[in-house]
């Protein structure tokens, strides 16, 4: 799956990601008072607004953007359809011939981590079909169970074609608290790193492997150093943008391929029509405000990067 | 949150919880062959044989026990309706007067844990209407992105009457390769547990805090250090049974006011058809099965524990 992720990062001059992560506040107040009229004040009329902020954002960015990253949470509030409607646009992003990465922070012992690897990347029979649940091609897994844990994410990967990211230094301001603990002579975050190494010797796709590590951009620093500790992992950046980071922070993250990083980034992008700088699209173009956000982006981080 | 489980844990004499974790395996053939003939070989099917089967062994074992814990990756694993059987399993349980925990493992940055908090254990709201959208009691923590993860659904628990177990140290065998790592002078898991100690003083319920911790039952040292460790937050104990976990190492996990912990058993109640011990009951008798080997959990826990 990594080869098919940076082969579209390379038709598209494009290492991003744009986070589909449909808060409340974000949602352009025309399309839940629409939604509202045909269901009524239900989760089911949330459900469907986010789908429809959704569906004009994936069609305004998906000829300039590789891949989406829809954060599961923002879906799960809303309950049952709130997860129909993450998997509806799973769906229309995949129509769009665009990579989806589920941004699902899953991780539990060794077959819980199973079912979860096989509802999101895998398949399961029911009598004598085969289903793919949820169907995205890249998760996001926690790795603080250890191997047995991650382990069958991999088994999914291989045997489906699927990636993963493994948290490994998160972006925001507390992720230090645990993750920067010293270990004899190194933080917890470097051992995780070297375990994803050791994982991602169980998953190679070309030069690069299917298992990858999640290091925010707010930490350009630690980014230098995991680059080098893990050559093979790609490496996706969040907290690009509305978190803090920036352009110029982001080049440690690249490899000399100028490969090896993608960078996600959410609200400046999906509610780039509230940023005074895109403010004349009004709420009404919040997609057109979205698409000109993604060029914006695309020319800083390829700026910052050669 | 914590003085009503309790108080349920008192009045049926009983410090166990029944996860309802319906692997496939587990689930009696003649209900998923029922649901397909209805429905068809599909995702549907499945969720409604898992209901079903979950619907057996609650009316099984309402009585007895305090509490239910549904693994939501058993249900993710069937896509939107596995998620839906999820949440009428949550319903159902409530309505036999269970606590309810979930069994989510759920962590992430600030935002974006205050929505699984809101939507698992919170409120939202869409227009004017405010909706429970999953509705556990207590729902379980991953806190490898610190402070800033978990205080979001402290929040929550102090808004709304609720509970948490934090991830301390797992029960399955890997998870010493990164919470038994030595920081300083004490393990990971032990840095963790002084964090949950800082947090459940942000969320007392009387003599307990809300915040509590999973401490896997196949750890009985750790258990003991742990507990003392961390007086007032209740600790959940999983992997007692199948995982290897035994009666007699349990007594660790305990306070001298014999409260503080709450030992969980999956597949030796709800598949304990398939155990030879219960073979008697048959596939068709799995729901008096449960019941008898919940009968007998209880037994073996509370002489451990006396």
């Amino acid at each position: 799956m990594i080869s098919k992720l940076i082969s579209e990062i390379k038709k598209k001059n494009a290492p991003i990601v744009v986070g589909l992560d449909p808060q409340m506040s974000f949602i352009p107040s025309f399309l839940l008072k629409k939604s509202i009229s045909e269901r009524g004040e239900s989760l089911e009329a949330a459900a469907d607004a986010i789908y429809e902020y959704n569906k004009g954002l994936i069609d305004a960015i998906y000829d300039l953007a590789p891949a989406v990253k829809p954060q599961i949470a923002m879906y799960e509030q809303f309950g049952v359809p709130g997860v129909e409607a993450y998997k509806k646009t799973v769906d229309l992003a995949h129509e769009k011939g665009l990579v989806v990465i589920g941004d699902i922070k899953r991780g539990d012992i060794g077959s819980t981590s199973e079912a979860y690897a096989i509802g999101h990347i895998g398949e399961i029979t029911v009598g004598t079909r085969s289903f793919a649940p949820f169907n995205e091609d890249i998760v996001t897994v926690n790795p603080y169970l250890g191997s047995d844990g991650v382990k069958p994410f991999i088994d999914v990967c291989n045997k489906y074609d699927k990636g993963i990211f493994v948290l490994v230094k998160t972006s925001n301001p507390s992720s230090g608290e645990f993750q920067d603990q010293t270990i004899g002579d190194k933080t917890l975050y470097e051992t995780v790193a070297e375990k994803v190494v050791e994982w991602g010797g169980m998953s190679m796709d070309g030069n690069y492997s299917n298992v990858g590590a999640v290091v925010g951009a707010t930490y350009p620093e630690m980014g230098i150093m995991l680059r080098k500790l893990m050559p093979k992992a790609y490496i996706l950046v969040p907290g690009y943008g509305a978190q803090g980071g920036k352009g110029s922070d982001l080049k440690g993250f690249f490899n000399e391929d100028g490969l090896g990083a993608i960078v996600n980034s959410s609200r400046g992008i999906i509610a780039a029509y509230k940023n005074e700088k895109y403010a004349s699209f009004g709420e009404e173009g919040y997609a057109e405000a979205a698409r000109q956000a993604t060029v914006d982006m695309i020319k800083d981080i390829t700026e910052s990067v050669q």
